[in-house]
């Protein structure tokens, strides 16, 4: 007797931006979602397909339309993501853990496990620090079985994703001196969001190079919290974000100063990772480029030596390893599926 | 005795988009041209360098700031450049005339001789009928001498010139079926403006290429009352605009059937152009490319045979040629200047 | 009793150019090929992943590496996929089909019927007229029968698929002066191949516009020849390829003269595609961008109405439903799966 | 009596790189610059502006056509610039010191001081070391007296000159660890040259960010030198140079630790570079980007404090500053013109 795959009901809270249309793209081709419902107070009643073109006549999608939140009932689904502004998963969380739907969010609201360092950089209290503290910080290379127990996951940004993955293994075996880290990274424009503004519009970003959020960066707080949890050491961290003129990728180039200088650190890099799905350490003296990860959810990491430093160079695309793809990734150890199921697609590239 | 350079004093209304800090860019360095105010309500006190940082640090600009347009009396100046929405010109153009202060309109007020052509296009009534009577097209290569005498000239916009120049010599000419005249045009983005608009955003209009106005384009009458200045047949006009991934450039491609087919076109074309000091027309055999034009005045055209008929190959910067660069141009021509004063500045390539 | 997938095994002759990597792409996520083996001389021995890194750590490629002609035997394959120069697949044509190895060509060898006209565009005499003879032109829209039955297809090229398919509704009703079509294509940069050519250096290609091959194509004539297959009259083409500063993409935009002012295009080609599973006619007023279909097989057309005429606009990913994907797609066929395994990929975007 | 302007008989051997057509657009808009004759074996005879179709029809450049380096004699310039892969200028310069020709290197053949340095470093001898001891390093925020006295320049590299300019004001006063410096650099493609490379081709480098030269850089050295001459400390410097998918720029991103935390960085660079003509320092709490500074001269640096350290961000064009433009700053300084006679072009933005 042949035994029929699981089919997890989905909802998507939030559809119409960069997160959105990638999970849409994502779950669509996931042989155990059903997509029920996406929400989008302004664009309800329009199909995804006059949305978003590039969905045009997918079974999974064709009679998909967006609706508003009174038109659906996402407790009936399994799962709820959340690709929506911070501030709106939380408000829904009660109802939803209540009624067995799990969530998984793509915004900050779970994200940072002190509410007082949520509410400093988000402007707003959080609306359910009870429920926070059960939150799990979905980096599955991390937290893993946390994953697989959680009612509600706080899905990682897209910086904050590589620059954890390329300090991980160092901050584990306390091989640098964590008092002094350097992470300067470069992301595609899609980083930016789904949104009319002026210094992302194609003339102001193209054939450019520019820094950014150089005084302080929202993912500043969330990439400390996780080296914290590595880390013995008392933790300091510079994190300079700049704008690259692609669309999708971010370039992490991350230096720290070594404790050990007899470590072999690629040998270090290659243990950890040896058995991640989503991690590929390249071969010492390889170097990543964004392509390479392009519309997938792998990580490539690379690792060189100098005078009692390493520089780490960690390449992930960030719509997919950096907010869909993972969000799925996650998905898939809450509800015991393959971790990798439906996220098996190879890179875009040229 | 050393005569001293005439200096005009010019008057720029609407200087934040990419017309206006065209024009800023051109005028702090013309030699004939003192930029005495700069109006911008939204902007107003904010100095001329923070708003656009390449324009740091330049004597012309320095003590420069947008100013209100009650702060400005534009009337003191010989000249002043509208780089505004439709409607700005017109509402001002009685008083200046007054005043004795020429107009160059950057935007659509003085291009449509047809008042009633120009509400259909702009839903809006025209707001001095009389003046723009006596406006002159401000096309040098067809109405330099108009434009010598005129107190408004209207500025062709970015398409219609690109498309006007190429048709001219064989419109002129009465060589082709002005029946039936294909444009296909490609734009970079910067045409579209500098506005917060999400079809332009660097995620949206990066590594894509999209057609759009085919039902219909402001441009379209526009240089339909060029072609029909030009023929003396009746002029049917078919214009496909796109957009291309790129800043700056126009490239016009366009389609017309020869009533003769033994015509040499390639010297038809240099003949008409021999004596222009910003139309190029390539050898036979050779192609334009947009990036050949990049931030100059000059549009280089290529034309081929085919069976039957002629194709014509157009290039310019949009937003040089096919805006501030030809509005110095006729600043040049209504105030006796050499033509090419403050223009000569090469293509920017790579 | 379960009935295992049919596995095909496939061979790959010339893998390091992009309709190589796009064929490795897909097919190693096709359900039923195996690939056995991928051809180059230069590369023999180096791992496809350290080619490709995008192709790293992927199951189906992992062990795979490039291999000399003579140490394959594709005899061994049921079918081979040739991405290599022109003049490389008639020379092993025989060997193959005589050892019941079918072939699909993504080069021109087999796409021109008249060996005459190769010889005059591929500057090499025919080496196996006879097997021309019965290879079949591999677009499936209008071939789909032929092709089941093929031994050898010719896959079309990436300007005369989109063409093609454009006209194609229009001709076959016979209601467009065939004598008289314009197709106005631009092309993104992996069209030209990867090739170390000055042309398609980064700083050459980018931000600018060019067109190229206006005095004639090579895929001139193989679009001639399908139009004059589908029409009644005599086919006359003007064909003016551009190369747009993008990675992938071609939009045509096809300009004809209607015979029959009364007929209504839009349902006309809604008709004659409305059961293709990769022509996606987009509804009356939408227009198509490239990015619609990017990584995917699918094409998508808009229609427009003009005075006496019709202007159709179809994009394609050139890799794809342009070379690699219609090659997978012409395999299915010919080996009685269903006509989208393995292509039905959602495109990504942005 | 008017004076005539001095007229300086310019040579330019090896003009068909970026760095050789830049230098022509800046000399044939300089006052005092009249360019005699530019060689390159390859292309001799070749007219400049088929060459360079955006350098068509300027009179300075219209009968100038690409020479022999035996047709023409360059020792009858007062200047050469070498716009030539390594180990040319050297070759020739005893030949023009001796006839009183001053020479400008825009390779690296009179950059390191030492000869078993460049040995080291480029795989040559170094063919006249007593001519390297006198040459003279063209930066001029360092070396302005002894530019203006010197008959051979060496011309620094773009890495090296935005590296140099950022650190200055740091090391000068003593202030940071010198020991511990890193420099994360991303530059334009066209710092790789104008070269058929597969590396650099459009569909490689679109849409992509890589890292590449981690292991060794010939920047390096000459970095290292000019900051160990600025320091009274040892210099350990870290230098990643990144990929960006921009035409030009240069956006290097610095970091060093304070040894003293109380000093007024933002001061200490407004100070330094108060009277620098083509370095600005911006407001305290702005940050630059490489379009601000596009085809002009100019640098524009930021800095930032953190916890005990600063960074330091610089954006430079890399064919300007970074090459050609600060050639032409070399020629003024070493004949006594102005220093920024034919470089006030503002930038082009966007």
């Amino acid at each position: 007797m042949a035994v029929l795959p699981m089919k997890l009901n989905v909802g998507l809270v939030g559809g119409t931006g960069y997160t959105g249309v990638e999970l849409l793209r994502l779950l669509a081709q996931h042989p155990n979602a059903t997509l029920r419902c996406i929400t989008s107070r302004k664009d309800a009643g329009t199909p995804v397909g006059d949305f978003f073109p590039s969905l045009r006549g997918h079974p999974a999608l064709d009679r998909l339309a967006f609706c508003t939140p009174d038109e659906a009932d996402p407790t009936e689904c399994d799962v709820v993501f959340f690709a929506t502004p911070h501030g709106v998963a939380m408000a829904q969380a009660e109802t939803l853990t209540a009624a067995n739907t799990k969530i998984i969010d793509l915004a900050a609201d779970f994200r940072l496990q002190d509410p007082a360092e949520f509410e400093r950089w988000y402007n707003m209290p959080h609306a359910c620090p009870h429920l926070l503290k059960e939150a799990v910080y979905g980096l599955p290379e991390v937290n893993r079985e946390a994953i697989r127990q959680a009612r509600i996951v706080g899905n990682p940004g897209c910086y904050p994703t590589a620059v954890q993955l390329g300090f991980l293994p160092l901050l584990e075996a306390n091989l640098v001196d964590a008092g002094n880290l350097i992470a300067d990274c470069k992301s595609g424009v899609s980083g930016a969001g789904r949104k009319a503004e002026m210094s992302i519009i194609f003339p102001e970003a193209a054939d450019n190079f520019a820094a950014y959020g150089v005084a302080g960066h929202r993912h500043h707080p969330e990439i400390k919290q996780g080296l914290r949890r590595m880390s013995k050491q008392q933790v300091q961290l510079t994190f300079t974000p700049h704008l690259a003129p692609m669309i999708r990728g971010i370039f992490a180039t991350l230096y720290a100063t070594l404790t050990d200088d007899s470590v072999d650190v690629q040998a270090l890099f290659e243990r950890r990772y040896a058995h991640e799905p989503f991690v590929d350490v390249l071969p010492a003296g390889k170097l990543p480029d964004t392509r390479s990860v392009r519309a997938s959810n792998m990580v490539r990491i690379a690792v060189a030596r100098r005078p009692h430093g390493v520089t780490v160079l960690v390449v992930e695309d960030n719509l997919v390893k950096g907010a869909a793809g993972q969000a799925v990734q996650n998905m898939n150890l809450m509800f015991g599926l393959p971790e990798t199921t439906g996220l098996t697609a190879l890179p875009v590239s040229p």
